[in-house]
Order: structure tokens, then C-alpha cells, then sequence
């Protein structure tokens, strides 16, 4: 690390003067245990799921079937910024409530057709929790071999910021009335209404401690997925890219379960859905931009993903106060 | 407008969703009066100019025209960030302290070997001025002839962050500790005496009110070659992208010459130098990044191309609710 240090104050530029690129290639050089740290095909991964409750969002639940053939049609944002920046791209039918015909850009990890409604049962049983878990290490494993190093995580859930909210609630002790906020974009009826029923949700399920109980009691299957896909991740020692809200949500529970994981963490863009900021203070995480998105699908992830290239290529390519014969002060 | 608002909004996202790249896009298609939106031949201009003024810096004056061969040699971080994302580079000679030979990729536009010491003279005379808003002007035209439609401006001078600071509190009644920061990195001794040095600077030149008349008296050749590109850029409709703490210096006296360049005008990142902050405030200007860099070199703006690559992108290429088949709200 202090070799790192050494290599990162020789290039051409006063100490420090590169910032936050600087604080992200000694994560990732250190991460790699490398001195010439490198990203190898970036891939974001984005899971789909539907949820049980209803009520809570300003789209019909259908939108997520909707926005996966959207995906797969290359029509959506992250499929134009992954393009942008030659990331690969994997979508993922986590339990999506539709019959969609199988084709190689689609990973079928289907646990069910949506979960249950968390305002009267738990979202998921314990078992499907498990196989969310077994089924995304599985795709992280395939993306692995692939040689990929660096890895995003995106969703798509219409009503998945409210497990999200939920989620923090729970396992943060922060009142929900902080957590909860517009998603798609409710209006302040709705959002009345949205902090009503979670809160409901909430007295439902009392007691709950236990991150993974948490998980599997608000959901969803795309949430319960990333998770998985985030702790496969780190065992692989790979670079994870966390996005906004609901990924950050996961990844708090990814945490909770095995907390070194936050050292391969980079936390790419601060949401503009309330909650966010709060849930990074508590996870003690900078976000590298704050563009105010509130997309999800790993939006964050794939615009975030020049800035962190940036923080390789100077540490690779920058020449040194002695070979470009600049004096150091 | 109205009618670009309207395809942003057709794009398969909640409303608002993409934040900041709403809002680029918005002010690009405005600009170019299209609903389609391109970047062509993206440039960034780098000026460097030697300064009369000493005892301001960490670093020796030499390393100005040190660093300039450090660009021709493709060694320094604006050429590594310009590499990454397709940008192309002219470095020019607004006016260093060396003999460089003749070469294609250095642009000679020398005034002269550094400015005068504004401690006791105007560091520039006004024909010198003038002669800088010249030059720069047609190194823009040339830019421009090659079908570059955004342009970015970045500088190297050892001792231009106190030059940036004399214009900023002259200009916008700022007090001058408030504007005067480490630069390349002075530790607290030598930052006080910066301040005590250009305090004495500021009360040589009393009664400056004249934007042109402060930049010629507190210079440098660089910042003044700035100016006048940035003046020369609007008047083609070019998107400016404006980097840190000096380029903003330069925008301001830009601005305080035809301030209708605002229009046009991209704040890539916010400097961690003093100063820049309040700067940007009083432009009313909010920054992409802040990512907490002060290298200078148009740095910003190289790392934040991409950012704004993806605002235009995602006009250009998302498909819209109808098209794709996805439910509105």
C-alpha cells in the first residue's frame, strides 16, 4: 500500500491534486494487490422482480415485465450507457409475473412470479431466500470465468424502493418516515399514502433483527438476488459497483452478513430518492457522483464507470516527475 | 423547448429520472436548436503562460514550461484522460518562460516570456491583452474549421491560482482571503504569505473596476488566452466546458464581457481549491463533478466528457414508451 502510495505521488501532479481518483485506485490497487491495478470486461448485472404489494408506486406493477423486454429490445438507459462504455450487460428474470420466451440475453433465475404481499405474510420463504442466493452466485460465477473484475448491480421492481425503505428501517433503527420516498415518482397524496401502508407493514412484522429474516420478510426477489450476487462478488475478490438506493439497500444487507465486503464496495452516484443519502451516512460511503438520477437499473453504475477507468488509466499511463524531467517541490 | 422537454419525457424513465443529464441535454438542444443534439470533435485547449509573480508557489516557475514538455510527450493527466475518451489536445504557448522548439503539436501563440510582477507594474499591457483574445481567437476559428462543436479550457502557469484569486475578489467584491487557496499545494506558512503578498498586490492596483483592465493587471498570459477563447467559442455557439478554480476566473471576466456566454457553458467539476466554490456560487453555476480535484490541465473537463456524452446519448438513443410498449403513469 505505502509502494502504492509512492507510485501515486511520483506521477506528474502535485500530491492529492487528483482527488477522489486517487482514493479509488489505492481501493483498487490494494483490492488487486497490484501495483498496476487493471478492469477487466465490466458487466452490470440487472435483476427483475415483481412484488406483492400494491399501492405504493405511481407505475402498474406490469411495468416490470414491460421494462425487461425493453432491455432485451437494448431501449432503456442502461442499455444505452452500458453501449456507451463497453460494459456488458446481463438482465435477469429474479421472479418477474410473466411468461417471457427464453433467448440468450435473458437469465432465467426465477424464484416465482412476484412475492408475496409483506402486509400480510412474509414477501419470501426462507428456502426461496436461499435459492435467490445459490442462483445469483451461480451467474456472478459464470461472469467470473469470463474474466470479468468488475462487476454492477442494477434492478428493476416496480414497488422495490418500498422493501428498500423498509430494509433500512429495520436493520438502521431510522424512523421510516426517512426512508420512504417518491420512487417513480408519487406525488405527496401518494406518498401519504405509500409511508401509510409501509408503516402498516412495518407494525405487521414485529421483532425482526436478523438481516437475512429482514430480507426474505420485505423482499424482493431482484433485492434478495443482488445480495447474493454482491457477497459471490466479494468472495471473487472482485470490484463491486453499487448504485442507488435499492442496490445500496442490498448491499447493506450484504454487509451486515459479511461486513469486509464494503472494502471491494465503490458506491457510484448519490440517488435523489430519499433515503439514500441517509443509508450511505450510515454505511459511512462517499459516492463518487451526484447527478440527482433516480433510475436505477445500475444507471449509476454504468455512467459512474468512466470515472473509475480515469483513476486506472493515470495510475497506468501518467509519466513520473523523474522520466518527464518535471522538478517536484 | 417545449417540444425537446417533451421527447426527453417520452423516454422509457420515470420523469426527471436521469437529474443532471435532463438538464445538459435540455441546454445542448437548445443551443444547437435541434431535438437531436450531437458533440462532434471534441477539443480541449490547454494555454500555459509563465508569471511574474514568485514566492507564491510550491512548485519553481520552471516547472511551467516543464510540464508543457510533458504534454508534447503525452506524460501528463489531461493527456491521458483526453486518450481515454477520443478528445483531442492542443496545448498552446500564451506565453512561457523557454524556447521551445518548433513542433506541430505546440501551438505558439507566445506574448511574451512570462508576465511582468504585479506586485509593482500591470503584469500585461493592454495591447498585450488584446493581442492574447487575438490569437486565442483564431486558434478557436481553426478548432472550429476541424467541426469541434464543444471545447474545453484548461491551463498550466505556476502561480496562476493567485491570479485567478485577484480576479475573482476584484470582481465579485470578495474578500481576498476568502478567494486565495494552497494552489498546488502550499502548506499553512507559505499559504499566509501568498496572502499577505497578493493583499500588497491588491492595494498597489487600487480603484480596478474595468473586467479587462483587472485581467491585464493581474494576468497571466494563459488566464487572458482563456478569456478570449471562451469569448471566441460562444460567438461560434459552441458548448464551453469550464474546468476548475482558473478556468472559472477566466469564464467570470468572460462572463463580465457578454454574459449571455453562460448559455453556453458547462461546469465540469468543482476544484477542492478555496475559492472556486464561492466563485461558482456567485455564477450561479452548479458543477458535474466533485470528485475533490485541483490539478488544473482542463482535467475537469476531460473527466467529465463522458457524463456529458451520456446526457446526449441517452436523447439520442432510448427508446420511448410507445415504441417500446411500456405503460405510462
Amino acid at each position: 500500500m505505502r509502494t502504492l502510495q509512492q507510485k501515486i505521488d511520483n506521477k506528474t501532479k502535485p500530491l492529492g491534486a487528483l482527488g477522489e481518483l486517487e482514493k479509488l485506485v489505492l481501493q483498487i490497487g490494494n483490492i488487486q494487490k497490484t501495483l498496476n491495478p487493471k478492469l477487466s470486461n465490466p458487466t452490470i448485472l440487472v435483476f427483475a422482480g415483481s412484488h406483492g404489494i400494491d399501492g405504493v408506486s405511481a407505475y402498474p406493477s406490469a411495468v416490470t415485465a414491460e421494462m425487461v423486454l425493453n432491455f432485451l429490445q437494448g431501449g432503456a438507459a442502461i442499455n444505452v450507457f452500458c453501449e456507451q462504455h463497453d460494459i456488458a450487460l446481463k438482465i435477469i428474470d429474479a421472479g418477474v409475473n410473466y411468461d417471457f420466451q427464453s433467448q440468450s440475453q435473458l437469465i432465467d433465475a426465477k424464484i416465482a412470479k412476484g412475492t408475496k404481499n409483506y402486509l400480510h405474510e412474509k414477501a419470501m420463504t426462507v428456502a426461496e431466500l436461499n435459492l435467490c442466493f445459490e442462483k445469483s452466485a451461480e451467474i456472478v460465477e459464470t461472469v467470473f470465468q469470463r474474466g470479468c473484475n468488475i462487476i454492477g448491480f442494477g434492478e428493476m421492481g416496480i414497488g422495490n424502493t418500498s422493501s428498500a425503505s423498509l430494509i433500512m428501517s429495520q436493520l438502521c433503527g431510522i424512523p421510516l418516515a426517512n426512508c420512504v420516498g417518491r420512487g417513480t415518482g408519487v406525488n405527496d397524496d401518494q406518498l401519504q399514502k405509500k409511508l401509510v401502508r409501509l408503516t402498516q407493514a412495518q407494525n405487521n412484522h414485529p421483532n425482526l433483527t436478523d438481516a437475512k429474516d429482514i430480507l426474505a420478510t420485505f423482499g424482493g426477489f431482484e433485492i434478495a438476488q443482488m445480495c447474493g450476487a454482491m457477497l459471490a462478488a466479494y468472495q471473487k475478490n472482485m470490484l463491486l459497483m453499487i448504485d442507488g438506493f435499492i442496490a445500496s439497500a442490498a448491499f447493506l444487507v450484504a454487509q451486515q452478513i459479511q461486513p469486509s465486503i464494503q472494502e471491494n464496495a465503490i458506491f457510484c452516484h448519490l440517488s435523489d430518492e430519499r433515503g439514500h443519502q441517509l443509508l450511505l451516512e450510515y454505511l459511512n460511503a462517499t459516492p463518487l457522483l451526484q447527478l440527482g438520477m433516480r433510475l436505477g437499473e445500475g444507471s449509476g453504475c454504468a455512467v459512474a464507470y468512466p470515472i473509475i477507468k480515469s483513476a486506472i488509466t493515470f495510475l497506468n499511463k501518467m509519466a513520473n516527475f523523474d522520466s518527464a524531467g518535471v522538478s517536484k517541490c
